[in-house]
């Protein structure tokens, strides 16, 4: 990675580094009940205390000189609670003050009245006839969001989403048998090591943030909304990121720095705490009802799909989760007759957000460990019965679209080969049971978006890549500046890679989804191109020659032939009296479904991943070991080898992680384990000693598939499914911590 | 001004506000004398002071890691001293301290050891035979300055310029009369209200430097050279800067906080005090010989200019000024028979470099007071003089160009109406003489130069023009926006200006030459054209209709002729799934002069100004008041009246300040007024109480005129015709301070 150096010696400077001179700290006072009528908040102790200049609450938002409420899709959360508080943890304060420290100290006086109200924290309890209401509803759609139909809105569904293939539920009739189970998939916390945090400052009336946002191009959209002014007067600058994760997806800090900058007049920074990231962003909490029907053969006729996702409560992205959700959760599966409700649900919980695997994760926990139960009932081999079903080429998928470059054969067989080889050293101790698992995942990516790049090639040869793409320590940046290079024949060393910066760096849609070097990698490719073209036009006039004689060879350009004429692209550039030449390039990934059936295109292209794996599982304590795990996942092209395993290998140790560890666990509302000594993550250690990473490369194209999230769904049922092989119990929900293991140990049939 | 509000209330951010995290702060210890062979640099005290984190001396920049010289034509100055030093000022150490307060004390504590050499101070003692030599030899040339070739370099001329057009000194034959005269002018200061300033910081290889520079890109240029980068590892950004008048061209303190930064691995700052504002760089001490051969009529056959200009201690642009002040020199009249050599001399004084006027304006004190020194002589009116011999279209300047365009007839008839009107009331003191006098200047901008705009219209249809040009209070920003705003009928409170930012904004020669509103303007059109273009080609996709039937009216486009079709600009780039829309514009000034005779294209086009003046003279204290002016300037197209006419007003208060009191006086070496009690400068009461801009608009073209110094170079003139007509004494050097005026009126014949 071009930033490697920098970024493991402390050099590389993160949002948490940036300090304007005069910079006011921000701490935010929050809610302490779940679900309340705020009554009022007193500020007046934590206002006089020393250093704090400023001290806001939701009442100083109401005069109509911005908009308090905001929100990708629907704008439905406040900056700070004014009316309500629906979660503990919901913002109601803020202090500004010269020190992070008389900030702090000066939020803990902050005093709030609360007209308590009867509370919910799961979907099912929310959907109760007699469940308290969250949102006595909000219809300011935000734009940009044609793909989003919103049905069902009402009681506390925030949104829902429904496809129906073939014939639907109806085509149940073609079915032998009908399995139906619910698998269940906790809250969790993406733990990125940098925290959110920004600094805003506004010059006049132009605002400028440095914030560690994924969606420059959307906070900066969102917050000339709140401000009501052109987007050419708001400027996102994104540092190098400490991680993102979807966590770092749309406004989340962005807005309370903004308005106290604007207050203030002066810049305004704000750092979370860990504590404070448990209550800001997190996995969706699911509970998917999953009924398939079968042959006797084990070909799938028919699902069911029935959803909840716990949206918390606000609708941040929920909306457009439970749809890549929704059809997700059918799996990468031929099958006819296809009906997916699926639905996001407020309580009075944080609101979850994007995460890695996007809803996608949840549903595949669901209908992968289902084939195993399937293929136990039918008394048919696992591995056989995904044969059978997998897509292959011009079937239709859920949605569907007509499905081509399906891989899921070939990546299959590839991970459970993992399997042939010697089952490495048997346990000695006969009170640990030894498993193997598999599982298949697939998973769309944002579709439509674009991303546009520009390239600047200066007088000495060297290259400017102006990108909007965030780099978040996934090596994107570093995968842009190869691109780029290979398109010149340049050396990567004299390539930099800028951005983003919403005023200078072209727009972009999300660095999310996997799609920044298979997107955005194809618009800096296409700008080089751009670049290249105009390059043989300038070398074209100066060697008197037609373009189409003309080569570029190891950064240099001349007559085909005639080694002689060969001149150096710096040379070329400095002749041209231009000082630097520019290219662009863009791409556009269009699709889009059916707002009534879900049918349409869901996503350019798929991600295809497959694991296998071998566990050992102690019956004494419940501790699930993995062994070995190889994971087979469609790459197209590889631009970076190591940063393309490095990419599967953190979606193994996610998977491995929310498979057995992860999970905020609620005490009325209250996170109790937002700390990182009571949430678990996987160490080191707790991945297997043989991680085999297998990238599927096409020699035929040269397309690129994004690799940040394709391994992961399918880790946490493979390993639930050789937790099955191993003791013979079928664990439905997530994580499968030793506790759970013993109890199903212990009470198995 | 799109800046106004902010600029006067305070808020504006320059330089000197940028302070990142841990940023150390430099003083520089400076040479006691004139030339010296500097033996010994005793740092011991100021690095055991506290706060001082590092103290460097030239001996710490020979190691080879860097390139210790710099100079935008011939690198021969040392960031700091090593073997000799040349100048009373010259920096020999640099404290950098964890405060400005702790690195100035520690600085005082540096201390030198010299062995002395004579040294010499004015162009004529450092050409005298014995005169000591201030450079060995440095044959360093930079790159990209074709324009220059240097003649003549050698003992202390640091270069020279030739130009020889007709039969050169072979034409006097053809005069009746010949004139000679001397004309001196002296070192005078830039005194922006902003000193130098800027702020460097390494990101592991990456420098990124803020800096008040009006050329970013040739910082840019130099730094990469000096630290051996490939040019995209070097990035320059310019916050809006407080005055540059020439001053701030090409690195000053970019080198020394570079080098700092990273020794320190840390942010690091320098901001320059008045005083040593005015050793850091000045206006070029002149002495011009100007020879004039004239008929019995009037009519100017041959001139012979031998101009010295005092480059000071390094080359800096001198070789390039000293060029456009040797063809400038011969004037806006029509001479068949030109020889002109300009040379450029080393003395023991600070570096003289680019000033408003840029050597034009000393070319200019000399032939135009000769002017009128030949009129009286042949009885003829300086004005009828002057229309005898301007030049009009198609008649070649001294430079063998074929003018066209010229206006300088109706110009300098607009001038003059000033002396239509009624002299204002009389001076009832016996004591005051009042004069009138008018004079002409041609002022040449810099060619081959080149300007790239890019612009970027928002999904809200406000848009963002990215330009390197610098907003030094000039009010190009606002220009360009205003540019921006006609190309698509939109509100120029939607327009933001984006720049320079090396990294992302395009290239761009100079901010300097009155070039910018011209160049960039040209560029920033073209790019919009762009832009309209492409939002034409988006319209009709989405209108299904073809472009040439599409009309933009008030940012709106639609079908001609078909109302109902009309939507935004907003509209047409949020359907369009690209997120915003680019264009690009480039303008390139071609044109150079042949190195030998000093014939070619001078400049694109030429900046043509009159000016004419009534003045009392006190003629007991020799105080010169100036009552009445009026400036008549070419400025083809007028972008923004009230800009265009500060500009004028900006030039006059130069030329008014230059022409009655600015110097900068030394003394053996030291400059002993480098304060704003003993430098005197013109105040708001020394300007005229009439002040008539008249600006020449061209009806038929849209051509732009820059207007940053065209009326300067004849204010200093006009006011020395008028003194010789109130006096009938002919002073023939600047300032015409009170004493001067008062010594030549007591001795006049």
């Amino acid at each position: 990675m071009i930033d490697a150096r920098a970024r493991v010696s402390g050099r590389l400077g993160y949002t948490i580094n940036e300090e304007p001179v005069g910079t006011l700290h921000v701490a935010i006072a929050r809610s302490s009940v779940p679900h309340a009528w705020l009554k009022s908040v007193d500020i007046t102790e934590a206002a006089r205390q020393a250093g704090v200049v400023d001290v806001l609450t939701g009442a100083d938002l109401q005069d109509g000189s911005i908009r308090p409420l905001f929100g990708p899709v629907y704008r439905d959360q406040p900056i700070l609670a004014t009316d309500k508080v629906r979660y503990v943890g919901e913002p109601i304060a803020a202090v500004a003050a010269v020190s992070a420290c008389a900030a702090h100290q000066a939020a803990a006086l902050i005093e709030a009245e609360y007209d308590e109200l009867p509370a919910v924290f799961t979907p099912p309890d929310a959907l109760a006839d007699d469940a308290p209401v969250l949102h006595e509803g909000h219809d300011d759609q935000a734009p940009g969001y044609a793909d989003i139909v919103l049905h069902g809105r009402g009681g506390n569904v925030c949104n829902m989403f429904r496809l129906r293939k073939g014939e639907g539920l109806d085509g149940f009739k073609y079915a032998d048998r009908v399995f139906e189970h619910e698998f269940v998939t906790p809250a969790v916390q993406h733990v990125s090591m940098e925290p959110h945090a920004a600094v805003a400052q506004f010059d006049g009336d132009d605002l400028m943030v440095i914030t560690c946002t994924q969606t420059p191009y959307a906070v900066r959209d969102a917050l000339a909304y709140m401000f009501m002014l052109p987007t050419s007067r708001v400027r996102i600058v994104v540092p190098p990121v400490g991680g993102g994760f979807g966590g770092k997806c749309y406004p989340k800090v962005e807005p309370i720095v903004a308005v106290l900058a604007r207050r203030a007049g002066r810049p305004v920074k704000v750092v979370l705490s860990r504590e404070e990231e448990f209550v800001t962003n997190s996995k969706h909490q699911s509970f998917i009802r999953i009924r398939t029907g079968v042959r006797h053969d084990g070909v799938i006729v028919a699902r069911h799909v029935d959803a909840l996702f716990n949206a918390g409560a606000y609708t941040d992205i929920s909306p457009r989760l439970i749809k890549n959700g929704g059809y997700g959760a059918v799996g990468p599966y031929r099958i006819p007759h296809v009906h997916v409700d699926s639905r996001a649900v407020f309580t009075n919980t944080p609101s979850a957000g994007a995460f890695r695997g996007y809803g996608v994760a949840q549903g595949c926990w669901a209908y992968e460990r289902q084939m195993d139960i399937i293929a136990t009932e039918l008394g048919i081999d696992p591995i056989e019965l995904r044969r059978r079903n997998l897509l292959v080429d011009d079937d239709t998928f859920a949605t569907g679209q007509r499905m081509h470059d399906m891989r899921f054969r070939e990546l299959f067989d590839d991970a459970v080969s993992l399997f042939d080889e010697p089952a490495g050293e048997e346990a000695v101790d006969p009170a640990i049971r030894r498993g193997r698992g598999c599982a298949v995942g697939i998973k769309s990516t944002i579709t439509p978006s674009t991303s546009n790049a520009s390239v600047k090639v200066n007088s000495d040869g060297s290259m400017q890549v102006l990108t909007s793409t965030v780099e978040m320590g996934q090596g994107a940046h570093t995968a842009l500046a190869q691109i780029a290079a290979d398109g010149l024949d340049m050396d990567v060393a004299a390539i930099r890679v800028v951005g983003p910066d919403t005023d200078t760096t072209p727009f972009d849609t999300t660095t999310s989804s996997s799609r920044s070097t298979a997107a955005m990698g194809t618009a800096v490719g296409r700008a080089v191109d751009d670049v290249r073209e105009k390059l043989l036009e300038l070398a074209a006039d100066q060697l008197e020659a037609s373009v189409t004689d003309l080569e570029i060879e190891a950064g240099r350009i001349g007559v085909k032939g005639a080694p002689e004429t060969l001149r150096s692209i710096a040379e070329v550039v400095g002749r041209s009296a231009l000082g630097t030449v520019w290219g662009n390039g863009t791409c556009v990934w269009t699709g889009g479904l059916d707002p009534n059936t879900g049918q349409g295109i869901a996503s350019d292209h798929w991600h295809q991943g497959a694991i296998a794996v071998e566990v050992d599982v102690d019956t004494r304590t419940g501790k699930v070991y993995v062994r070995r795990l190889r994971a087979a996942v469609y790459a197209g092209t590889v631009i970076n080898p190591v940063n393309a395993r490095m990419q599967v290998h953190g979606s193994v140790s996610f998977g491995i992680s929310q498979a057995l560890f992860e999970q905020i666990v609620h005490d009325d509302g209250q996170v109790v384990n937002s700390n990182l000594s009571e949430y678990a993550l996987a160490g080191r250690l707790d991945l297997p000693d043989v991680l085999e990473v297998s990238l599927l490369e096409d020699a035929d194209s040269d397309v690129i598939h994004g690799l940040g999230e394709t391994a992961l769904p399918p880790v946490a049922p493979a390993i639930g499914n050789a937790v099955a092989a191993a003791l013979g119990v079928q664990l439905r929900q997530q994580p499968m911590t030793a506790e759970r293991v013993l109890a199903a140990w212990k009470g198995r049939a």
